[in-house]
């Protein structure tokens, strides 16, 4: 059995994040707790889907430094990643920021992977980092599956790629953390594995990721023999219906009843009948967002006191699919609390 | 100016190496140091070449863990990348270990990236992580340039591609450096920040990647204070000849001569004129086997004791290039140093 749940050497707040969303998830449930939205084409004035993206990362960024009042120098390290090949919305959308770069390939378990690391970064040797992590429906699709010109017909267990952009400040300093609210903090993290559960139809992601949330889940409640109804939130991210219905059921077989408490990003970020979104959201981005917006807002504001995200990604290669394999997943789980004051 | 060098909380040892690499690699300078190779096609057993780089993987962190006798339980976390789409070997090449999983991306600088990672994490919440990455020349070749089969003629700045993949074992544990050589030390690393010098020849990775050494050597030298002369060893990974040419010539400018302790882990692996490898290897696996076998031994032997490991990334996307952009470049500096007993 692999390790398991890993503490920060000091107290690691998120001191701040950003959001920014393309029209659809702006159009969604939780279209006012975005920071920036496109109220257009999803173009971000850019030529190109993937420089969309990019500019989605740029933006992101900006907003969380400008919000924080920090700049470039206050940042040790920049931990960022997204879904297209090379990273390259990441790599390029932060060329101009002279901030130590990481990047991470992790789907789109990337946001808990980056919110993992740096949170174990700040305890040591960084003092504060950032987590930048996006994906944009137009260059996913295209990369994945089909070019959207084609019009491809979606399956019904088919996920949405959230066009989207997350940014989040971690620290260890608690100067940078505004009293305003309730301070968020990450107490402990549990990195997952890579979980083979035998799925080979490239449009259920759901089905792919369920069985790594599964096996970290249970992890957790194994080792920190805590169980599932003491947490004000168990928040997936982005499992989508399909995924949603196999993690519940496969807990609950397991002893782990999850049902009252249990959301996920892909199903919270859009109105999914009335918005035709099948299954739900998904991407680097679904996680990113619900989390830098909705759910840290609701920390801050004590609706929730103590919640467990678990990022989950599908390491999903169309070329390994081709050549017969499945796809595996992955689930990284951060797990945040928040309090009145230090 | 972006911070810069950063030091481990505790002290941190590269307790193994272990490197596998291809036929050409094995038939190079270097070809008696690596751990495993291929004396025939570089498939290792299996029916595709990305499947054969997954296998690399597996086989070097296999090898890594029964020399250093280790299990998987033994492991606190997992660095991994490579250059797949999706890094798709790494990620299907260590499904069958039960270790938390990082997944990485930071093109051919991916094996610095991890051992800086790596480092910083076992100075706090971690005691004991492994670091693995690969490329191979037949699954890289086709997802960048031509398929192999299409004969398509290189150009004389172009890399070659190496066939090879290292795994590292890094600890803060003193009871797993085995004291029958030099302990192998990581002192402290110097994350680099994207940095785009405007090339846009997708043969030309050294000329991408040289910008980038440039600038995070220099922020090394300014920040700690040293000359390039006092260091036994300045191993680029992999900048070829071209690149190593351009980031002689532009540090000398700058006052610094490395002319003398210089050497680029894509020179050192092959006879390039008579294997015929134009400016040199590259990918992910080069500087990973380069430094895996042939660098450390010299360190534990004590022909080294003081050397910087500058591992570069040319963090190009063939789409983003079609798009008439740039490839940007990254650089990550570790710090190695070995001495007797502790």
């Amino acid at each position: 059995m692999a390790k398991v749940i890993t503490r920060p050497a000091k107290r690691i707040f998120i001191a701040d994040s950003a959001s920014v969303v393309g029209r659809a998830e702006y159009e969604g449930p939780l279209g006012d707790c975005f920071d920036i939205y496109s109220d257009s084409d999803d173009t971000f004035g850019m030529k190109t889907w993937e420089k969309a993206e990019s500019e989605m990362q740029r933006l992101a960024l900006s907003r969380v430094l400008s919000s924080a009042g920090k700049s470039d120098s206050d940042i040790d390290a920049l931990f960022a990643g997204d879904l297209l090949n090379q990273c390259a919305g990441s790599n390029y959308g932060l060329i101009g920021f002279d901030i130590p770069y990481f990047g991470l390939y992790g789907a789109c378990s990337t946001a808990a992977e980056g919110l993992a690391i740096a949170s174990l970064m700040c305890g040591s040797s960084f003092k504060r980092c950032a987590v930048v992590t996006s994906s944009h429906n137009c260059s996913a699709e295209r990369q994945f599956r089909y070019p959207l010109e084609y019009g491809g017909q979606r399956t019904p267990n088919s996920q949405w790629t959230v066009t989207g952009a997350g940014a989040f400040l971690v620290t260890s300093d608690t100067a940078d953390v505004d009293l305003g609210g309730r301070t968020v903090q990450i107490d402990d993290v549990l990195p997952g594995c890579v979980v083979d559960g035998g799925i080979t139809d490239i449009n259920n992601m759901g089905a792919a990721m369920a069985p790594a949330a599964i096996d970290t889940l249970e992890r957790y409640f194994n080792e920190s023999g805590r169980n599932a109804a003491e947490f004000d939130l168990i928040v997936t991210g982005d499992l989508g219906r399909e995924g949603t219905a196999i993690l519940r059921d496969m807990l609950k077989n397991k002893g782990h009843d999850i049902t009252s408490n249990h959301v996920d990003c892909g199903i919270m970020i859009y109105n999914i009948d009335a918005q035709d979104m099948h299954a739900g959201g998904s991407g680097c981005g679904c996680s990113a967002v619900v989390m830098a917006s909705h759910v840290i807002k609701n920390l801050r504001a004590g609706v929730y006191s103590d919640i467990l995200f678990i990022g989950t990604g599908a390491l999903m290669s169309p070329l390994k699919l081709q050549q017969g394999e499945s796809i595996p997943g992955i689930a990284h789980l951060v797990h945040i609390t928040s309090s009145e004051g230090f």
